[in-house]
């Protein structure tokens, strides 16, 4: 069975995973680009905006690994869009330009489905009003015997792992204290007793990638 | 002017820095032993228990920073023991026996003052109801031109972070999830812009080790 994956997860040492007051301006709230400036100096960042250049280090390592395999990716409202409620908006096609990077389909988990958008590049988002499990299995058959990648935000990775649906997680820990936001780890209690690989390792850039996995 | 110092401060992924349920037979609660087993491997416990052998690794070298160059040390009383409000046992002298490995004056901060018990080998405890700065200040004068250590539990570092007095925290990072207890980093927002120096390092053990520093 294909497996289901997250990657390039950034965390507070507190546990948040992104931080209050979303906005058109402000996609992480106060977090502002606290949480992934590691990420941003990656090789693997500047190709996903076609640029050159960023590090090929130990980052980038871990942080390329968010791609291959990867069928479809599920992602929370929140992530897609500052937007709440019932959409005034149905323009927004998110915040990654008329050619995303995720070139597979996109499960967009949300209480006010649309009409899918089909964008350059392989690219389609699917807004889906579904628990964890069903829109798992759409993604699953959209992936064909690929992974299924769980995009974030926080509650939508913690909706995951409550329901024991993750295999591999991949989380930085930025060595910085958010003090608000959303939290990742809230209701988890004992989550590393599932995981029969727990893997730490600190990059020069001060991060440290858990990785926590099973077969 | 001396330092103020954490060593040793092991909190869960979600920042608890112990667990519920303290009692004389789980002085952490329902985190067991599992906030600190990476502690009990060290020489540097072994040797506070007077026992040989321990591991004498990065852990080892990081622990052991603990003793050198302190004078004094400044605890909650929940680290000194489980009682709460007044004492119903002051026969209770700690948790570390006849000979405690403080070898120097204690400050333990209670509600419930009592006089100060000497113990064999350099160590008094002291118990006082005063400010972070109040007995801070007392416990430079015991320490002369030594080091103050701050030991815990979580609320009295939180407090003597929240105040600004401490110069070198040194936390361990436990990969798990512990669900419940006591946080360490609640109401320390942006803790780390007021550190010149933050180093992280992951040891093999996987446990990741942080180091906020300033002059």
């Amino acid at each position: 069975m294909s497996r289901v994956r997250v990657h390039n997860f950034s965390v507070s040492l507190d546990g948040y995973g992104t931080g209050e007051g979303q906005s058109m301006e402000a996609p992480f709230g106060h977090a502002g680009e606290r949480l992934h400036s590691w990420f941003f100096e990656t090789r693997t960042f500047h190709q996903m905006q076609g640029r050159p250049g960023g590090g090929t280090g130990a980052d980038d390592a871990l942080a390329s690994a968010w791609g291959p395999g990867i069928g479809a990716e599920i992602m929370g409202r929140n992530k897609f869009g500052p937007q709440r409620g019932p959409w005034q908006d149905e323009e927004w096609k998110g915040w990654w330009g008329p050619d995303p990077v995720f070139r597979t389909p996109v499960f967009v988990l949300t209480h006010h489905p649309r009409p899918s958008v089909e964008m350059a590049g392989g690219t389609t988002f699917h807004f889906v009003d579904a628990t964890p499990q069903e829109v798992l299995r759409m993604a699953r058959e959209a992936a064909g015997d690929r992974d299924v990648r769980i995009g974030g935000g926080p509650s939508t990775i913690r909706q995951f792992l409550a329901a024991d649906l993750i295999d591999h997680l991949h989380v930085v820990l930025v060595p910085i204290v958010l003090g608000r936001g959303e939290r990742l780890w809230d209701g988890l209690e004992e989550l590393e007793a599932r995981f029969p690989s727990v893997e730490s390792v600190t990059t020069p850039s001060g991060v440290t990638h858990l990785t926590f996995a099973r077969p």
